[in-house]
């Protein structure tokens, strides 16, 4: 059996870039090592659309985020929340964790937050220091419109703070245009590398506030990140193997284009969509996004159970949901180096499982229904 | 030309290792996954030589050493810093960062704190919280007495908090029998793997500290690491690729042995300095540790361009002096996979180089005495 990771994040990482893990390993100051964080700095200032230097940390997301909130924020100042689900649920524990004032703007699993919901929010709190958004809400398959958030809290002294993880490279993201003032993502998703690197642009908006902040963090200290990036160099020893893997995988990115990028995970989430309701499946999200397509288990089928049949006979990894919504939906990631035919595959893998479980489906239905999506202009 | 990596991490990293890194990347909250997170911890408990789980934290070595200083002290607390280089000076910057109110115990650089100086500073502020100590001070290559620190402290309601990234596993380190409360290590020293995991082990005095002390991070919030790790988990997305070849490695030690691991290190180390010795150089660390040996820079020779022959003609990748050391002193690693025969390669290209530039040796004094000194029972 071939395995196929569907999962979002970790996703498939590509050959050449497993073989640079595989080399011997080199010291983090050298000239060499110099050389290939700036590229991959460039890289990277590509891939989020800015012109701001973006820092890399040694750190899952979750590092990244609190770097995030850690630098920004005082304690005791007034943020906006955006939650949609349990990645914006992340986002809360953290401004816990630093005592924020927290204004909190919640929407149940599956909707999204609307620019009038932030709206209102920032109308009625015009001390907010930040606004604290999910761009791809894993956990429901969300996406969010942070080109209008953008809009609307660059209109006010706030930052806005983006966890931009699952979803930076799988969808439009223009970190500079869309005025987003702190942008966070990780290694493991459409950046096409394992886990262990986080990535975060600061605009200059932000470092006004940083560095006019008491800082709460050594590790996640984003000026030393800075200031060390001016030289081409980290603050403390980076995971320096993942950094050059990153390197070979953004210079497929580059090569692609991000445009291209962006439109690829645009048509394979448009056919996985129409694959999924032509087997009479609903879509969990109200505003689906690129990266993955989130599915509701149907009424009468075990979805945990669907979901280790698709792996068990044919190698299929999708992703159950998480706390409560364990058994309720299905997650498939479309992201990084996963391809069309690939999404195909796993269409094909769902309607044989559903079929043989009793589900009433016309085979063929999803694969034809996705491939004539596919095949549009 | 070969490269050869002698810097105090990273360290070279064994080819089986290295070749599992190049493996596809699957899922981490999978039952495997878990598995294997299981089996590390278990090794990994062995190498610090404790019955307390061992949190894998996905971080530089100073991301571990920021979750100690977080967890155990509150802010204004008051803590004792022992610092006779680099990375005592570490410490003070994250203990500083989080308002501890700091009592410093400095040496120069070259020497080591002793147990007295401890005992004074102890007894002397008896409210401490906390001492924070460094097994093997990687800038200068001295290494401290912890089993004489722990016998100290533990005498005291204070916790004793060691950096123990380049020495754990380099040379004699028992957790539990020494009474070392938080130990903190990094994966690519002795652990033989690429940088981006840090290790660190709580003891039940430091755990009912870290329970009684209000959190200060999230991220780094070791009750988090302590509650998923009881599930074989991890509480945010790890690399997971580093874990499973840290699980390769630490496979290597335990078929090696603990104790023969510190044997070899500890024979290798006395090897190196008699070769060094014997070529009329001097040791710089007046306390010399097993893990690196850090050379004095003789009168008249250019220190940081031998370094650069060293490499360029030779392949031969030693370490210059960190800040104010550069070109003072030459740091050259024994630790993890590097073996005895390739430390004697190093002692003869320093030979050959030091030779060449004019320094006054005798071509084959350095190598016959570390073997002299290798051979003896």
């Amino acid at each position: 059996m071939k395995p196929r990771l569907f999962t979002p994040g970790p996703t498939t990482v590509p050959e050449e870039t497993l073989l640079e893990l595989a080399r011997p390993v080199t010291y983090h100051r050298s000239a060499e090592a110099k050389a290939i964080l700036g590229e991959v700095t460039e890289d990277l200032k590509y891939v989020f659309q800015t012109s701001q230097p973006v820092m890399t940390l040694t750190s899952s997301g979750t590092g990244g985020m609190e770097a995030a909130v850690a630098n920004t924020l005082a304690a005791g100042e007034k943020a906006i929340l955006l939650t949609a689900g349990r990645w914006g649920e992340r986002w809360r524990g953290i401004l816990k964790a630093f005592q924020a004032n927290l204004v909190v703007v919640e929407v149940p699993y599956g909707k999204a937050v609307t620019p009038e919901m932030l709206e209102k929010a920032l109308a009625e709190n015009p001390d907010t220091k930040a606004v604290f958004a999910t761009l791809s809400e894993t956990s429901t398959g969300v996406g969010h419109d942070l080109e209008a958030f953008g809009r609307i809290v660059a209109k006010s002294p706030a930052l806005l703070v983006v966890d931009g993880i699952s979803g930076l490279g799988a969808m439009e993201c223009r970190t500079d245009a869309w005025q987003l003032d702190v942008v966070v993502t990780g290694s493991q998703k459409a950046l096409m590398l394992p886990p262990g690197l986080a990535f975060v642009s600061v605009s200059e908006k932000a470092w006004k506030k940083i560095e006019a902040t008491p800082i709460r963090s050594f590790y996640l200290d984003l000026r030393r990140y800075k200031k060390a990036l001016a030289e081409s160099d980290t603050p403390f020893t980076p995971a320096n193997t993942l950094i050059k893997a990153q390197r070979v995988s953004l210079k497929r990115i580059r090569a692609e284009g991000i445009e291209n990028l962006w439109a690829r995970h645009a048509k394979i989430a448009a056919a996985c969509r129409a694959g999924v309701t032509a087997l009479g499946l609903k879509l969990f999200a109200e505003r689906p996004n690129n990266a993955l397509t989130v599915i509701t288990v149907p009424a009468g089928v075990d979805g945990s159970a669907t979901l280790k049949k698709l792996e068990k006979q044919h190698g299929f990894k999708l992703a159950d949901g998480q706390d409560n919504m364990k058994g309720q939906i299905w997650r498939l990631s479309h992201m990084g180096y996963t391809d069309a035919f690939e999404v195909l595959g796993a269409i094909a893998a769902l309607e044989l499982v559903l079929h043989e479980s009793g589900f009433k489906l016309e085979p063929g239905a999803g694969v034809a229904a996705f491939q004539r999506e596919y095949a549009k202009k």
